[in-house]
């Protein structure tokens, strides 16, 4: 019994790496079809939030299932409770890479990204991938992101974020309101996709350490 | 042990229904502040952001400390699970009042919303204060919000945000750049604080039934 368990374990914690970089892709793939208007690429990303929205459900309901049959304790149990937050975490990550490539979509054939706002979004783009990898990485290996790293990437995101804001707002932004809100609107899904990437990472901490990871620090403005 | 038990677990649920109310009173109350430019009432609901988080973070190590020592089964073990993901959405739910909190005291003294997008705003601010009591009701009495009622919800806050959109992306939108970008973001953090409000709602429905609710449904389009 206990080694059906843990073999179940170990193949929902490997689920859990393979699901994260599929996350990563769909973001890779959403933002690629941001950047050149691609619109097989947008569809791509749209129709595999089905995937992910099917993976969360599985997978939820393989976590339960193991608390139901198998009652864990102490590391076991850390980890099925980390992989319940992070395939919520990951259900997000699919939706907001799906929400990128819709906006995509929705403006075809015209380049949503004014040249201007290009390179933001480019890094932003990088950035996100990265940070789904660094977590996939993190769950396979049990090794939690260095605190230092995710604040470094915290940080960058939010810099990036105000860059984008003094540049739909600066004087000579000719491109009028519409392009603006959606750089804005794209800016939050960046962000907020980043935040779940990282939050997964959190819970590899607690997994390892077994220290619930605090609540989300608050960001310094309501941008 | 087991009368403890289920008295820890009645506690804990009612501290989640009026966790849930203190959400709702935060989303009036940054409504209010973001509606009347009142700088105070802003302040008010950035500092409860802190009570939130701690809230949060007590109950998640309840929910944990429940699991580890009394491995709970069946209809106990659906309120433990529901709860850990209602003590998230409940985060998620400070968080998004606080962000509009931030946005009417960044922009203070100046008043953010311009007079057609007024309405909208004000029957956003209502219907999610609205969900989040019907989630707190659907808590204390273990009755989901029928499903009609979630729909019809969920409908509406579509709906109000395509009106949105439609004025910020007309013609005849006089006010530029900057109120229309945060006019999107606030919409936004509306429409996620209800959706975090029905999730609630259907984990009830999952302590009731045992039926995990499926994957949240994707919105028609990228906006």
């Amino acid at each position: 019994m206990r080694e059906t368990f843990h073999a179940e374990l170990e193949s929902l914690v490997g689920d859990l790496a393979k699901m994260t970089r599929l996350a990563g892709e769909m973001m890779t793939n959403a933002s690629q079809a941001l950047q050149q208007a691609d619109l097989p690429l947008a569809e791509l990303v749209i129709s595999g939030d089905d995937e992910i929205n099917a993976l969360h459900d599985d997978m939820e309901q393989r976590c339960v299932n193991l608390l139901v049959l198998q009652a864990p304790v102490a590391a076991d149990l850390r980890v099925v409770i980390s992989a319940m937050h992070a395939v919520n975490d990951l259900e997000r990550m699919g939706n907001l890479a799906q929400h990128i490539a819709k906006i995509a979509r929705l403006k075809h054939p015209a380049a949503i990204l004014p040249g201007e706002v290009r390179p933001v979004f480019a890094r932003m783009g990088l950035l996100a991938a990265e940070l789904a990898d660094s977590a996939a990485d993190a769950i396979e290996t049990r090794d939690p992101l260095g605190a230092t790293r995710l604040a470094e990437a915290d940080d960058e995101v939010d810099a990036l974020r105000r860059q984008l804001f003094q540049i739909l707002f600066a004087e000579d932004w000719t491109h009028g309101v519409e392009p603006a809100v959606d750089a804005a609107l794209l800016g939050r899904y960046y962000e907020r996709f980043a935040d779940h990437a990282v939050a997964i990472a959190r819970q590899v901490g607690y997994v390892v350490t077994g220290e619930l990871p605090a609540s989300s620090m608050p960001n310094p403005s309501g941008h």
